[in-house]
C-alpha cells in the first residue's frame, strides 16, 4: 500500500486520464457519454479529463455520432501527430529507425549501416539520425515523447545497463542514459525480443492477449514472454533466453560454451553454416549452382526450399523440429494462448509450419498444446524497432 | 478501467482494511501511528480501519510499545483464533489436513487414508473430517473463512475445475463445488505445486520474492511459478508441467505418451523402478540385502545412498543431473531468483545438491545461473496441504 492507493486526487487523475486515452486508442471514435459509460465515472469528471486531454492536444473531436434520442454525440479520436515517439533497433551492422505518432502510426522508417557498433559510434549515430529525422519533419521537441531501444542482449531490470551483449561485444554499457544526455530525451531501452513482445501486444497478433510469447530468430533466438497482461523480464531482466534450452545434448557447441542449445542449431547463422557444409560435402542439391559454399546467404537456402530442394527443405524442417522441442518446453512450463516467431522466421515460417505443429502435438501435453496457437508474426523484421517506439507510448497510455 | 478504479469509496475501505491487515500480519506489533507513517493514510482514516477490523475481531491491542516522546503507542496484533482456515491435500491413497488460524498458525494437521479416491469418495470423506476438527476444537462455522483443496493435477483457471489428475483417474472433476455444496463453506481449488508455491511465498523461503519457482517430485514433477509477485496459472491454468520437459530424447516412455520427460526419469517411482531393476540385474549393492527387489522403496534408496552405497549415490546423482538440465531450462526462460525443490527431493537433496548445482552453473547461462538461488524447501512435504489452507487467507489479506 503506498500514498498512491490511499485516494491520493493527483494519482487517480492521472491513472483515469491514462485509462481514458487507452480507451480512446483502442476502441477508437467514442462520445463522452461511452466514456462515462465504460469508465464508470461520472459525466462531469469524465468531461473534465476529456479537455485536460484535448488541452494536452493528446485528442480532438471528429463530428458527431448517431443519436439514440437527443443530441448527437460528439465523437473523441486520438489527435494524429500531437505527440511522437522514436524506435530504434541496434543491429550488428546497422541500426533501425520507428518514428510514429501518438496512435502507433508509422510516420517514418529507416535503416543506416554502422562501421563501428561501439556504445560511442551506436549513440553518435542515432542522435545524428534522430536529430535529421525530427528536423526534417519539422517536429518540435517538446512533441517527442522519447525514445524506445531494443538491443540485442540482456538489460538489467534495476540499473538499465545492458548487461552483456554477445553480438556487439558489449558487457555492461549504459545505452539509454549515453543517448539520453546526447539527446536530451527520454530514453528507455529493452532487450530485441521482450520489444517484439511489446509490439505484438500494442499492435499485433497479442492485442489483449495476457499470458502469449514471442520467439525471435536470427543469429541468436531469444523471446519476449507476457504473464498476466504484462511483459515478464525475470528477476534480473535475461527471462525469455530460450535459444539456450538444450534441443540435443549431443548436439554442436553453441556461443554460450554448452553444446545442442537451440541457437547452435536453429539460428539462420547455424542453417546457412549448415548448408555450405553440406554444398561442401559435394550433397546433390540445387544450392550447388550458387557459385561455391562460402557465398551461400540464407535467402538462397529459403529459395532452393521453395522451389522443391529436398536438401534444403529436410535442412529447415530439421531446424524446425528442433525448434519444436524447445517450444514444446514452453507450452508444458508457460502455458501460453499464442506464440508468435518472428524475425528471419517470417521468411520461411509457411514451410515448416507444418513440422513444428507435429512435433509441439507430439511432444507437449495434450491440453496446454491443443489451446496454444501457434503462428509467424505478421509485422515481420520491423517487429523490436516498432515495439521500442512503442515503449514511451505505453508509458503516455498508462501501460 | 472499471467502476472500482475510480474512487469508489467502499471499494477503497476495503483495500485499505486489506492492506492495514497484511502489514500487522508482515510486520507484527504497529501502532496505529506506525500504520499510519507505512500507509499514508491520515490518523483520523487509519483509526477507523483499525476500529473496523478490531469490530470484526481479526487483530486486538497487545499492550504498549516504546514512546518517542508523548504517549506509549498501543500495538496491534493479529487476534490469534479469531478465525481459521482449512487445506487439504488430496493424493493417491490419502488426504492430508491442515487447521490453521489467521496468523498461518498451524491448529491441527492429520491425514486419513482413503480406500477409494473417486471424487464423491473425497467429497464425504473430507466433509466428515472436518465437521469432526472443527467441533472438536468448537470452533463456530462464522469463524471459519473457508477450504483450500490441492490436487494432482491441472485445474482450469477458469471453470475451477479438475481438468485431468491422472494418477486419481480424474477429467473434468468440479471438486471444489462438491466440497461447497457438502459444508456450506467457500472452497478453492488448486494444483499442488501451486499449493506449495503460495506455501512457500507466504510462509517458507519466497516471502517476498516475485519470481520463483517451485519443483515438486513425488510420483510425478511439477512446478508452480510466481511472476511480478503474483502465481502465474497461464491462459488455461496448466502452466507449470515441467516434469514433461524432454531432458533426453532417448529416454524411457513416459505416462504422457512421450519419451524421455524429466518426469520419466527423475520422480521417485521411476527412481524406485530402476533401484529394483538394478537389484535383479545382480549389480552390487547394499539394496541387495534387502530380501527381495520387488520390496524396496524410496526410503531404501536413500538410506543405501546415506550410508555410502555406491550404487544408490550414482542412482540419485543420475536423476539430479537430468533434473539439472530442466531446472537450466526453467533458470534461462524464466530468469527466477529462487527455486524451491519440495515433496520427496527434500528427503535426499541434500546428497545431490552438488551434482543439481553444478549442472545448472554448466548448462545455463551465466548471469541467470549466477543469480539464482537454489534450495531445498524447509516446509517440507506439507507444503501443498499448508498452501491450500492459506488461499482463504490470502483472499482475506487481499493478497
Amino acid at each position: 500500500m503506498t500514498k498512491n492507493r490511499t485516494g491520493n486526487n493527483q494519482f487517480l487523475k492521472a491513472y483515469n486520464e491514462a485509462g481514458i486515452l487507452d480507451l480512446i486508442r483502442t476502441r477508437k471514435a467514442l462520445s463522452r457519454a461511452d466514456l462515462s459509460k465504460a469508465t464508470g465515472l461520472s459525466p462531469t469528471a469524465t468531461g473534465a479529463i476529456v479537455s485536460a486531454l484535448m488541452d494536452k492536444g493528446y485528442i480532438h473531436e471528429i463530428g458527431t455520432g448517431e443519436s439514440k434520442g437527443g443530441r448527437k454525440p460528439v465523437l473523441l479520436e486520438l489527435k494524429p501527430n500531437s505527440c511522437y515517439s522514436v524506435g530504434l533497433d541496434v543491429e550488428i551492422d546497422c541500426i533501425s529507425y520507428a518514428l510514429t505518432d501518438i496512435s502507433g502510426r508509422v510516420v517514418h522508417e529507416g535503416t543506416t549501416a554502422l562501421d563501428v557498433n561501439t556504445p560511442e559510434a551506436v549513440t553518435s549515430s542515432a542522435a545524428k539520425y534522430i536529430n535529421e529525422m525530427v528536423e526534417a519533419r519539422s517536429i518540435r521537441r517538446e512533441h517527442l515523447l522519447g525514445i524506445g531501444i531494443s538491443v540485442p542482449g540482456m538489460v538489467d531490470a534495476t540499473t538499465h545497463k545492458v548487461l552483456l551483449a554477445p553480438n556487439l561485444g558489449w558487457e555492461d554499457v549504459d545505452l539509454s542514459s549515453m543517448l539520453k544526455d546526447k539527446l536530451n530525451l527520454p530514453a528507455y531501452i529493452e532487450n530485441e525480443a521482450m520489444a517484439s513482445a511489446i509490439c505484438e501486444n500494442w499492435v499485433g497478433a497479442c492485442q489483449g492477449v495476457s499470458n502469449f510469447v514471442c520467439v525471435n530468430i536470427r543469429s541468436g533466438i531469444g523471446a519476449g514472454i507476457f504473464t498476466g497482461g504484462k511483459l515478464y523480464r525475470g528477476a534480473g531482466g535475461s527471462a525469455g533466453e530460450v535459444g539456450h534450452i538444450v534441443v540435443d545434448e549431443n548436439g554442436p557447441r553453441c556461443g554460450c560454451g554448452n553444446y545442442g542449445c537451440l541457437e547452435a542449431i536453429a539460428s539462420t547463422g547455424r542453417i546457412v553454416e549448415k548448408a555450405r557444409r553440406l554444398v561442401r560435402q559435394g550433397v546433390v542439391s540445387s544450392l550447388n549452382d550458387i557459385a561455391d559454399a562460402d557465398s551461400i546467404q540464407f535467402h538462397h537456402v529459403v529459395a532452393a526450399a521453395r522451389n522443391g530442394d529436398e536438401t534444403a527443405k529436410s535442412l529447415l524442417n530439421e531446424t524446425a523440429r528442433f525448434l519444436g522441442i524447445a517450444l514444446s518446453n514452453l507450452v508444458n512450463t508457460l502455458n501460453p494462448s499464442k506464440i508468435v516467431l518472428g524475425k528471419d522466421f517470417v521468411k520461411y515460417g509457411d514451410l515448416v509450419m507444418d513440422m513444428l505443429r507435429s512435433v509441439i502435438d507430439c511432444k507437449a501435453l495434450k491440453r496446454p498444446a491443443a489451446n496454444v496457437e501457434i503462428s509467424v508474426s505478421g509485422i515481420g523484421e520491423k517487429s523490436s524497432t516498432l515495439g521500442a517506439a512503442f515503449i514511451p507510448l505505453k508509458i503516455l497510455f498508462g501501460k
